[in-house]
């Protein structure tokens, strides 16, 4: 009930502000006897961090973090774990301009009126700085993943603005953090990055589309009827800051096609039970049938950009907002390792009793 | 952690299969003192229930009701209220001819691996038949979040197959209601029956869109980070049978636009905070801003289709299935009103605590 | 976060009136391919019914049930088991003179402030006939318990008033059910009988203990820190109408030993880690050791007595109460079926994710 | 689902283990807009914290706190609060010839068979000491009971090992601290010291009860049926340290009373309705009365002794243990800040919602 905490076997319950002391994360129900890869906790967080490029926003966080319980000696005891990670380069007076006017497009106006008050330092709990805790986590559960269960999720970059990644190509980790945008295609890649860095010259912003995929899935991961594989995903996903929508296997583009072109034929491959299409997106009646899980993830342009905007103030006057301080051009290159970390905690929290 | 409730405050637990004695629902933490309005909820039942035209399937449902806890004199106690809604029709040997098969698209596959044991009488749980019940929980929550709030949810058909209705017109519960398939503009209603009737004729089946709107919604619904209000609904419409994707505000579109076009701006109207656009869908930050929230869920087209397909029978062998059995050329005309129940579950779970 | 759930995998959630039209229990969680032992579920009922003896209530209830979902061909299927048991002797009228009058040590008090409406009928929700659904579901978790675990739940009549049963004797099933008053020591259940017929005669009733021993629990169950065993444990039953307390192993008596004659000293038997003495009642740090779990409960007097009692109306005027309706002289006999059961329902629910 | 999250609106999230770096506690759910007053949680850790007179142990902890997330400027924001003590006496090594030894009585061998993994060092999660977080939190609670309800909570020790406080004696806060065993009768309080300083002297322990009484609570706190007050009350208690059991009002001794003696009769006072008596425990029905609630918890001797005991090693030979490290020769009067602590979390989380 904790409106903080995700999952329900492998829990996390994120805290922290944006320009406060750290953000952080308590992981509860993390399996003991785990020897944490540290480095692979850092990679994962470096994916994610500001300023890691000229695309991203300039703030400057090694986002390194520090692991203070739930560990003996490197391993996991089955205790609580938490996670700091401490905000060097907060710059909290950096945002007295916005303590009494509403960006729009923000959680400003929300925050205000529903708390009674807000934290206005770089939007304060409100910030996707919180997401580096949920990264932080969702690398653990990566691990447990891949060494228990063979699962591997994978997510990369498939449109920007007006730019896609063709759908075909076959994709690899190294495809994806080839470039700087995390698109596998480098044609798109380079039509990606150059939308960025004009959109970012205009003062302006994009937003896009991640595609996420789960690889090697066991068949029955998933529970009818209200915590189908695909509502604890959606709910995930509508989690991420600037996320619009998000649709499962064909999604909106189902509704184009008859039961006869959609339906995924079952057939046997190599002696295993495979569907001849995956429309269904590796997931039937809220449970995952064997094949790859996928689904795609909308992220609206970034709220905050260096034009001068109409909003209200705290007296609701009409007032003209002029934002600065540090932010994005694009989240969406960034917003990848947080869809996959999403993802992981999902299904993470599904497949850890069978351990 | 009960899977099959909904809802942390006004929680409904689902019960019952498709060809069994009933279905059911039952609803723990209703408001005491509430004068349960009996004709509604049959009302809403009959908006869902089977049969009640040529372009839904032909097994004939009552779908009448008893309530048979949690009322007193005709009054709630805010004890648990069990609602039955009795299978009139149900012909479990009709599907005989499904035991050792799995029908493509179908949850038949992933039931049987998940828990070793399927009940293939009209697929059992993982029919749609059970939303009868959560559309009588649903109509309760209307009702409290009518009387006691103000605020009124409306979903119409957007969608169907290639025919759209156009996006700008007002919309009427008559104007919904005036047409089978609850398609508020006449002639875009007309064409999609004829897309259905058509699609029954050749066996085939549709899909579309359904779009939501909660209309006077009070600022502040919602909480952050992990109990979001697009986080909760999205949850609760992948939920529903069928359902592909969901999409806030501008959704996916909003990829194609910049933060210069998309952002909405705040200004004042009759002396209230208003945004001039709302491609926020009326969720900011996680938190309604008082604007009418909005929202589309995507329907694929019935899996149950009477064209021959391939799949597998139980021993993996591949054979040709001929579904016989009564089912809907299209799901989304009935759709609307659990599309409306969900959204008025998840409301009214976040706003009971202000009584 | 439904307040009528117990159980965080194997829930159950209570719902019906004492003179409604059936109490009953929805289990979510049961494991499927169970194949149910309807015979023994209505053996456990029968333990629990009323008027099996001249002891307890003069109501006739059959408390035969049924199970409307969640079973295929006899064999659970994973989905939610309705179980309804109808309530037959409901005589609501019985009741009308209590309508405006707070019943002492009754709930009629504060479920009327609480809820602003009360269903008097018997205590509606408030009365102990809805543990017949609890029982019901309990025999369930006891199968479940001891299939897939070898473990046995066994509770008897410690003390009824100053009567109390030898500590030292070995218990066998058979020697608590040989009496009515469920006391395997007979010299001390003849004493507990002729106690409880006195005081029914006086129109007075009596308390007592029930204690309740799980045994060959497995080591290893009970989650700290905020589930611990024992926890759960008095969570459960103090949710028992008219229980009054719970103690642990040596319980309260521990305080009048020092810790060094009240530590359990491990040692080897059989090659088997035990300990000497079994003060800690099987739990050490919030999780069973493999010893014995054991404790007790207290209960109160029934609170419904043939005397001319003191109390207020509606009205808040003192006013006379003589009650009349059938009850029970002594509740204590009947608990004990009760309290296995939600010693079950605690188990099954912390051992189910070894399945 | 988190096991080490309690409170279902205020709920606290517990970490940390006793030599590592600290304890901490999340608060999530706390009311925005609080001026926390830091003065007052460093006067409730101080009730609690090791080392503050003879009769308790000599590990010196300042417990100081550091609050890193939640608030704005001094201000709840409605945000998770995260409440870090350092440990700052951490002395680890202290405890590696524990390594491969089960402590009788301790959570040493049902640690290391559930997780597989044992942190050794001062008992790591099992230890006492991570209540500091509880009573932090508590203190938090307390704030907010006595802000916006009124609503006193005050424990005091009843009996340690065969030394009773009179039942009547009328109880303040100043009487309570007026001695370091929290006994508010002075005569007892000195029989108590002597009884503590001569089992310290023998290297041995005791144990005792603490009464806990919530004054002026509101009428209607409770849920039926599964979280009725006393049964979220034991599941509390029970989930301390060395608790045994939990008696609400009459408690264990209601067994030895008939109905007509413990009925506790309505009456009005002050034009305000009352019991004549109290044998309830201010709870009827799992709701609260209006009277004041009260209950006792039973604790037992702390389990480490500088005596010689007899148990087993990991590779299950017995072994003779003479524990050293430090240690509480009575546990009992500071677990008055605890009980107290976590009396006002379980009320705080039932009455938030009426603000």
């Amino acid at each position: 009930m904790s409106n903080n905490t995700l999952g329900r076997h492998f829990c996390i319950t994120s805290f922290g502000e944006s320009h406060g002391e750290h953000v952080g994360v308590i992981i509860d129900g993390c399996i003991p006897g785990l020897q944490l890869d540290l480095k692979y906790i850092q990679y994962e967080l470096d994916r994610r961090k500001p300023g890691q490029s000229n695309i991203t926003t300039s703030r400057k966080e090694d986002d390194s973090f520090r692991i203070t319980s739930g560990i003996f000696k490197g391993i996991t005891t089955g205790a609580p774990i938490c996670i700091l990670i401490p905000n060097q380069n907060a710059r909290p007076n950096d945002y007295d301009h916005l303590k009494d006017v509403y960006r729009p497009s923000h959680a400003d106006f929300t925050y205000e009126k529903k708390y009674g008050i807000r934290d206005y330092a770089g939007g304060g709990r409100s910030s996707a700085r919180i997401t580096a805790g949920w990264v932080a986590a969702g690398a653990i559960a990566k691990m447990i993943l891949q060494e228990k269960f063979s699962v591997d999720i994978q997510a990369y970059v498939k449109q920007i603005h007006s730019v896609s990644c063709p759908d075909s190509l076959p994709v690899s980790k190294e495809a994806i953090e080839a470039s700087i945008v995390r698109c596998p295609d480098p044609d798109a890649a380079k039509q990606m990055i150059a939308a960025i860095e004009s959109a970012k010259e205009q003062g302006d912003s994009l937003g896009g589309i991640v595609r996420c995929s789960i690889q090697h899935s066991p068949v029955g991961v998933g529970e009818p009827v209200f915590q189908k594989l695909q509502a604890q995903l959606a709910h995930a996903m509508m989690s991420i800051n600037a996320s619009k929508g998000v649709q499962f296997g064909s999604g909106f583009d189902s509704v184009l096609k008859k039961g006869s072109e959609l339906n995924d034929a079952w057939t046997i491959e190599n002696g295993q039970p495979k569907t001849q299409t995956n429309n269904s997106g590796g997931i039937q009646g809220g449970i995952s049938n064997g094949m790859d899980i996928y689904f795609d993830v909308a992220f609206k342009p970034t709220a905050t950009i260096n034009h001068e905007q109409d909003t209200l103030n705290k007296d609701l006057e009409p007032v003209k907002l002029s934002a600065t301080g540090r932010h994005d051009p694009c989240v969406v290159p960034r917003a990848v390792s947080i869809v996959e970390a999403m993802a992981a905690l999902v299904m993470v929290d599904n497949l850890l009793h069978r351990l």
